[in-house]
């Protein structure tokens, strides 16, 4: 089956055009994680802008799940962070789904610790934040090893429980907005690691978009477990000059210690020039997706 | 320094039978995450016997800490899983100190849904586990999105606490071992998205093993910023015939969309055949660090 997935992108990518016209404006929505106030919420703001209908979802996989069934027609979803790394779930999720990128949005994250008013430092004895956030934030909350961490779906979302419970010894990792938006304090600003703290986060559709050139794209391969499969595959993009910007690996559920490798290219996968490139990629890998071009 | 600490570490390899002879056998201990019953327990066990001298400890980095203050002589840490991937805290503390891999365990790992004595499935509620447990069994729990889960350092942690609260609305995720320790009853067995489920974990040491011949080694670099560049290195790998097992990347902090990467090779680091590899490898990498041999 994955060695047609990608025929059926490019077939599908040249009549995308057409498709966007035919299912008008009413699934003109994107979807993405947790609630107002959320870094998914500002890439949105980002990359639609203010106009955009938004819809809140409570996991990933929703998100995933809404795009799919066309209640709307984007989402957002992170894929990396530049101090904690890549966001497995999505990966995996990107495999599982017949969905593609179409853009990306890259996000500076700024990390704020959030009181209630007139919350103080030394009455604080529990954070809640979301699991990237709590990474992000790692050296600063080691300073305070008596902390309880309570981990939540999105940071705003722990910046609205603080608002709602009367309780000054707890306190959330969130944005600017999301305090703004609850009436909350920032008892700390800026606790990320380190200041050049970016999260990458892609949009999702049904369809390929109607670029017609792209500057990345995003694939996904397996290759046979004989050694230097994966260096065969990689040979491919060297020799044509391609540009690897990422390399991700993922385990193969029920094959212990073989990959999925994630790559993302700086190269227009839909090119005429490509053509040769995907045929010799295809017969160095066992299974090959195109995830995207943007 | 980067440079120079392989060196540095060849050096002590050759030194090491000395070392473990003069510091006797005070520290002969082995620290590990959590408490009895644990994965990273059984894999001490499996290891080093049933007669080793244990030491529990609350996070990866203390178990770092031990090792280095000479408190204990080894430490066990997971440091990947064939389903949900790998454990990236311990790849950052591997980089941070200066510690060395001198053995590797792999174990089969088989969770089960553990409640208290005439807990049944409909009772249940929450959900307490440790978050790879949790990855691990997420096709099990994605049928029931209404349990709460909560997380834990350690899925044992997680057994004893059902055991101390009388709430039969309260189960864990965690091993057979920990169900029996506790009293604890399994309510439904083998939960784990695939049998087919290992963790691989490190024996870490302050000075490298006595072994004269390895079979594998660990390695840690970061290559400029240039195209291609990674490339380059995997080449000298792939032209000396070396076996790269295992390629994982990890963001470097401070500087967004660079990448240290981690390689396992089957090969001996110290082997007079891999001077002029190592020596290669050099001329291609901004910062190299050998992690062990074993």
């Amino acid at each position: 089956v994955g060695k047609q997935l990608d025929f059926d992108y490019l077939a599908k990518a040249s009549s995308a055009a057409t498709w966007s016209r035919t299912n008008g404006n009413g699934a003109q929505k994107v979807a993405f994680l947790g609630e107002l106030g959320t870094f998914s919420h500002k890439a949105c703001i980002q990359y639609f802008g203010e106009k955009m209908a938004v819809e809140f979802k409570p996991s990933f996989r929703a998100i995933f799940e809404a795009v799919k069934s066309g209640e709307v027609k984007y989402g957002v979803v992170p894929l990396e962070n530049s101090l904690s790394g890549s966001i497995h779930e999505n990966y995996d999720l990107l495999l599982e789904y017949d969905l593609t990128i179409v853009g990306e949005i890259t996000l500076r994250i700024i990390h704020h610790l959030i009181g209630r008013p007139g919350a103080t430092f030394e009455k604080i004895r529990r954070v809640a934040s979301a699991e990237p956030a709590v990474q992000q934030c790692r050296q600063f909350l080691e300073c305070y090893p008596d902390w309880q961490i309570v981990t939540v779906n999105a940071t705003a979302s722990a910046v609205r429980e603080i608002s709602c419970c009367e309780d000054q010894s707890f306190a959330a990792i969130g944005s600017k907005e999301a305090a703004d938006l609850y009436g909350m304090a920032v008892i700390e600003a800026g606790i990320e690691t380190d200041p050049r703290n970016f999260t990458r986060f892609a949009v999702i559709a049904a369809e390929p978009g109607d670029k017609s050139e792209c500057k990345k794209s995003s694939l996904v391969y397996s290759v046979g477990n004989q050694p230097g499969a994966l260096f065969e595959t990689l040979k491919i993009f060297q020799e044509n000059k391609i540009n690897l910007v990422k390399l991700e690996s993922r385990p193969i559920h029920g094959r212990p210690w073989q990959y999925m490798f994630y790559a993302d290219l700086e190269a227009d996968v839909a090119a005429e020039r490509f053509a040769p490139i995907l045929a010799a990629l295809h017969s160095k890998t066992e299974f090959l997706k195109i995830l995207g071009r943007y």
